[in-house]
């Protein structure tokens, strides 16, 4: 491996420079991404190993990030269960059989990873072979209560009715999808792992809608059985919970050798707050982006100073990347975070 | 007056049990409330302060609440400053000059409420009249940033974008801006609580999208304006800002009586970090209702239960009231607060 920064980051170990790479670094706002994306429609890109692999290294030539993350969807491991998925023009995915009772989730089947999703399978490969050792590869996957938020609201939510219902009304239906769902990013996280992913994050995009109580007594222990399912793959695993800034420490308990960040919180704060026994990832607004340089500038050296040097810090945004954020102000985050981090002597 | 709780408990008294109403109690979930909107826009139910009137009384008198909350926009007094806003069917609102630049901001004017937003006003005397001391009336408005933020980005948003942009790009711009907005929330509220209001909130629903360093350079001196100009005016200040438990503290410090806590924060932590010389409010997910109610009253429970019958505690939503929520499910809410939390001798 030429660059060792994230791996050594998430194992707590010095670092010549603090690593970063963005959550969605591979998307909608690089016109390499876009040349592609014009040709074919989203399924098809995740689909086709060839380009999958291709955009997903277009961000390491681009920006100079210290690892590639695998381009893919959350929801593709949910069609092997058996969820009929569509991504409707300009209005996200759309479920068109969500998941309403304990019948339905019975119905769902556990996949089988090299089989229901063989294409990821094949890019994390190729992937792999054109990097070449330049940086670690990153394979992730939804968290199982936002995949089960799809797939119980059949599609995006603001309010999550429909998720909080079952969990209320009808526990045992709720606790028997997020059982199956564990399995399902466990199997589809030691696949990817098996075909050559170096780390992997799990993703609760949208489990920031919940209560502390509610997130420890539905989500947690699911999220639980799939850290403790990745503890023996030999790669770090990062677990990060947006908009979930009251729920780090429970988050903590569940698990990951990184906790991610978003930008709500102060980074040393939250650092205090999951322990120093756990490397951190985070955590600037992705709207920063759109600031001038020397707000970027001065928003990084921030971020730095409250991460202190300590060993196990890795830079991110606090969330996915925008589709409209200029490419240049993301290579100088990068260079930014690479200056001001440099360890001297 | 005949109930006294609510303000008891604005202003730390002890209190025979813990006073509750819900933010947005006046509303689409209620048949009464629909029977008027389905003869009338939402504009002209605000206007007319007959149709107002009637709409803040009917959850007084249906739920059994500890206070009314006046039947209004927080978009009203924007059109005195010259804004031209619209609101489009289920879009939400739209401004169709949005504040783009210093330019724009110096065309604001500051309004005079009694004149701009007169119908306002009218419609807190009616609702005095009308309730003729049954419970108490709590007036409210819009903080600077979530007025700011409307009126930059043209409506709502999901990543406050041309916000975040005029706050980097151009500071002068947005201080400027939010100066204006201040001094017309003073204004606004000083009218209401002339025309009758016993308590005002300040609802900061969106400021949840800004990093604590945003919020303290950007937010919270206009907010502290704000909490500053009504400290004479004898009647307690409620101050909640949205999805903002990272933010508490600088809430906080920006002022209030009583500092608004959503959901997603332990109440106690809450209250522990915001200290216990301010009341709090809150803090049930509003979704909550759409459980059973077995359900519903273990976690008024619990909340009391973290309260711990200190005084100062006003028992509320996080956040408003959804439109689908089942009436008889509110009802069973205000019972169980006002049954669990009875004091005892």
């Amino acid at each position: 491996m030429q660059n060792e920064r994230f791996l050594r980051a998430c194992r707590r170990e010095e670092v010549d420079c603090t690593p970063v790479w963005l959550m969605r670094q591979a998307g909608r706002y690089m016109e390499e991404y876009m040349e592609i994306r014009s040709k074919h429609p989203f399924l098809t890109m995740c689909k086709t190993p060839e380009l999958a692999a291709e955009v997903t290294l277009q961000p390491v030539h681009r920006l100079g990030v210290d690892a590639a993350i695998l381009f893919a969807d959350i929801l593709l491991p949910l069609e092997g269960m058996g969820i009929d998925l569509e991504f409707a023009q300009n209005e996200g995915p759309v479920i068109h059989n969500p998941v309403k009772s304990k019948a339905d989730v019975n119905r769902l089947r556990l996949i089988e990873a090299e089989e229901d999703v063989g294409y990821v399978m094949e890019a994390v490969k190729l992937v792999r072979r054109e990097l070449d050792g330049k940086v670690p590869l990153i394979g992730f996957s939804g968290a199982p209560f936002t995949l089960a938020s799809y797939m119980v609201e059949g599609g995006g939510s603001k309010s999550y009715l429909e998720c909080k219902k079952m969990m209320w009304e009808a526990p045992e239906a709720w606790h028997a999808l997020m059982e199956k769902l564990a399995e399902v990013v466990v199997r589809y996280l030691k696949a990817q792992v098996r075909a050559g992913a170096q780390a992997v994050q799990v993703f609760d995009s949208w489990v920031g809608t919940l209560s502390p109580a509610d997130y420890a007594e539905f989500v947690l222990p699911h999220s639980r059985y799939v850290m403790e399912g990745l503890k023996d793959e030999g790669v770090p695993v990062i677990h990060f919970a947006n908009n979930a800034s009251t729920l780090l420490e429970l988050v903590r308990q569940a698990g990951g050798d990184v906790i991610g960040v978003d930008w709500r919180i102060n980074l040393d704060e939250a650092w205090a707050r999951v322990g120093y026994d756990v490397a951190v990832q985070g955590n600037l607004d992705p709207i920063a982006l759109f600031a001038p340089p020397e707000v970027i500038e001065e928003k990084v050296r921030d971020i730095l100073a409250r991460a202190a040097n300590r060993p196990g810090h890795i830079f991110n945004l606090g969330h996915g990347i925008h589709k409209d954020t200029p490419v240049n102000h993301v290579i100088a985050l990068v260079d930014a975070v690479h200056k001001h981090s440099r360890r001297v002597g």
